[in-house]
């Protein structure tokens, strides 16, 4: 029997998110043929009040694609129970083990989807009652520390009930089938290699933007903050898997091994590079899609006077031989012009045009890796256009992967969860991967506890603050959306 | 007043193309405002019976987005004249100066769309009577000579009368958009120039095949040959453009200079190379499209026993730093399976997998540029599909021209005739380029015509003979077609 226990069952991660995901894999046969779900949280509640929640769950959330159908429901449902734990209550752990048969081969899954506060007690009592011994596996959410030494503080507690295998650190943006991709694209091609180097790049731009604002989340948005929320993990993730070194092999621990010296390598900043590498801002009062919101302070459980920064851009550099002297910009946001998440390759311009200067000035070639809303890789160069003479004109050689295959689109979530299920840990992070981002964030989050000036605001709706513009601009770069096309 | 004097103007090729494409220029504008154009030929014709051939060639033949309206035929039809002219008799080079209006600004073009018989008495009538001083420009079709020695006396008896930047020696290949778009391709990204040699091109297939026969011309091709006919000008002038170095400008001379430069730089083959490195074939009756055709020995004008070539295909080589070792696998024939003329670069497949053997052997990486029917780029590569685990499967970045430019496509005689009027020899073929080719080709002619075993033959509506594959099957190579996809 194939155990998947979700603590924090009744949340909104849950409901949005995991119980959709977990569904959608149960009616597309990816799971074991004996398996049960048990839904954990401190509410009291009986198994039939649970499965009214999860089928409204699934009703809203689940992909359209999967089988919504009664019988599926009702099938799902069959395997659905509830249990009412209070984290620090040995007597509910008691409780939950009666109804996990643990054995040798099946795995057991404890999925923590709850704040991180709870994360220890919740491993404790699971070790207290050997409900993590064999095959248990337990996933953990993000925030995983607040900075390096929290961070350290979490994995120590947690390595004294566990073994690193046993930890599945989910990072929900390497679920996301671009990112596996992107392995792929690099390791299984050639023609990207000769080109992925500090010699014919120029720079490298991840950016994540947002349309939506803190949402329900104020409270926790205000005590977290954008570096934290999405450069620690989505971003770095990112960037380690864009810039590592070819691994020995496509096992999970080859491949993390060069991720990590990725993170490793990251250029640390001192105080004044964080002053000059570093924008931070916070939104203000604007309008998204035609449509005003108000400005970050005015959002509920946020402090009026507020100095969380909703934006973050960074010039990040990353110290090894590949890519020295190559410009990372990382950028995420709130309240942004557009829900996007890309990741550009800018390949250096040509040595000498040919052609003259007649064309003006045309961008150089770019790969640009789009994650959301649409997952799609488009190569841009330089072709001419039809007629006489040679007028160039940017092109664009395009992949785009819902029309490239008709295999079914795997959600990230679901993705995981299968990948949990099965001990696969390569899309989860490891202890030392998690150190060393949090290594790297650790001096940026000093220096702007610092230096009460840096916060600039921008309009809700626009793509940030000017100055994340101008940490470009100084280098001859710019934003993918601040070029002209023409 | 700009003048187009069209010499084998009631033929074949004036028929279908030249007329045709000079209509087409004239409607879109492209043509100087004043402007006229003679034909020239043997019969006695009016001009008003000329014009009935015109009128009819245009519908017949010219583009349908050109506008067939009846205005724009009579004005064009306005400004057509008819001049009989046998190459040999003074007095009708006399009248037909009348007719021109030479004038230090404004170009004479003379377009000689007959036999290489009978270009050098008509440029020298047309030399003794005043014809090409100036601005005057010959264009001259192919085929020009039978062997290096041939179109040396060519070059040289045109050079008596000539400059060579008068000389506009036609390679219609040259004139179509994707051949252009090579250049551009090539110097005006930079993303190709790292991978563009030997150190990643593993080898560079060009092959056009053809499904017809040899239709009417059964007679000339049994003296011409596949090699002469195909190999000797467009295929070596692909291969010059593909494998040229970056030229100083993009003037017509520098790009020229680089292309000679690769055609000196082919390996010549010794008798024993010959034998070994070229495959030639011929025809037998069988079935192209599924509808049964004859054989070529079977053709109109060919004699029953020719051992004349219908199919070539050569390993060649460029000895210098780019390409040394690299093979450019050439092939050409008729009555082939499809229609179709394509360069592939087949980039070499990557060093070492990571992701193991399960995948099964997958094709490298590939860059395939296709001339026709349908004009495109794309790049072939390895992609992971959705899912779980990595699976890769093939996927191509595709550029398709005609969708991303709403520009009008030009045809290539088209262009090339409007290249000639604005006096531009980009697109021409030089004298130094014509004797390299030749120079190439010389020594396989020679040791074909001592080795009577060599001809193979092939049915109707195959892809030539087995040699063919296996010329490039003993070096691991195959054919694009040869491929299993999956």
């Amino acid at each position: 029997m194939t155990t998947f226990v979700l603590f924090g069952g009744t949340g909104d991660l849950a409901k949005r998110k995991i119980i959709p995901a977990l569904y959608s894999a149960y009616v597309n046969g990816r799971l074991a043929a004996s398996f049960s779900f048990i839904g954990a949280a401190r509410e009291a509640l009986t198994d039939e009040e649970f499965r009214v929640r999860v089928a409204a769950s699934i009703e809203a959330y689940a992909s359209e694609d999967a089988d919504h159908s009664a019988e599926k429901m009702a099938a799902f449902l069959a395997l659905t129970t509830y249990s009412k734990i209070n984290a620090h209550e040995a007597g509910d752990f008691e409780q939950l083990k009666q109804r996990i048969h643990t054995s040798e081969t099946d795995p057991t899954l404890f999925y923590l989807a709850t704040g991180p506060d709870i994360f220890i007690p919740v491993v404790e009592q699971l070790s207290k009652h050997g409900l993590v011994e064999g095959n248990a596996r337990v996933v953990v959410e993000k925030p995983l520390g607040r900075d390096a030494q929290s961070a350290k503080e979490i994995n120590q507690s947690l390595r004294t009930y566990l073994n690193e295998n046993q930890i599945y650190r989910i990072d929900h943006y390497l679920g996301k089938e671009m990112v596996q991709n992107l392995l792929a694209l690099r390791f299984a091609n050639s023609f990207l290699e000769p080109l992925w180097n500090r010699k014919w790049i120029q720079d490298v731009q991840i950016s994540i933007s947002e349309q939506v604002g803190v949402e329900s989340r104020g409270d926790f948005y205000d005590r977290t903050g954008a570096l934290r929320d999405m450069v620690q993990n989505h971003l770095l993730q990112l960037v380690s898997i864009v810039a590592m070194e070819p691994p020995v092999n496509a096992n999970p621990d080859a491949i993390r091994d060069e991720k990590v010296k990725v993170l490793r390598a990251l250029h640390k900043f001192t105080p004044e590079e964080v002053s000059k590498k570093t924008v931070r801002g916070q939104y203000r009062a604007g309008a998204v899609d035609g449509k005003p919101v108000i400005g970050y302070q005015a959002e509920p459980g946020v402090p009026t006077a507020s100095r969380n920064e909703t934006f973050v851009a960074i010039r990040a550099e990353i110290d090894n031989w590949r890519w020295a002297g190559v410009p990372f910009y990382l950028r995420t946001g709130k309240r942004m012009a557009s829900r996007c998440a890309e990741i550009t390759i800018n390949f250096k311009p040509i040595p000498y045009s040919i052609f003259g200067k007649a064309q003006g000035p045309l961008r150089s070639n770019r790969l640009v890796i789009s994650l959301q809303p649409e997952e799609s890789v488009q190569l841009f160069m330089k072709a001419k256009e039809p007629g006489e003479g040679i007028r160039l004109s940017d092109v664009a050689l395009n992949l785009d992967f819902a029309e490239a295959s008709n295999l079914r689109r795997v959600e990230s979530y679901e993705r995981l969860l299968l990948d949990a299920m099965h001990g696969d840990l390569t899309l989860f992070v490891r202890d030392d991967e998690l150190s060393a981002a949090w290594a790297w964030i650790d001096p940026i989050m000093s220096a702007w506890s610092n230096d009460s000036e840096g916060l600039k605001s921008y309009i809700a709706g626009s793509w940030g603050p000017a100055a994340s513009s101008y940490l470009l601009a100084q280098h001859g770069a710019a934003w993918g959306e601040e070029y002209v096309e023409g």
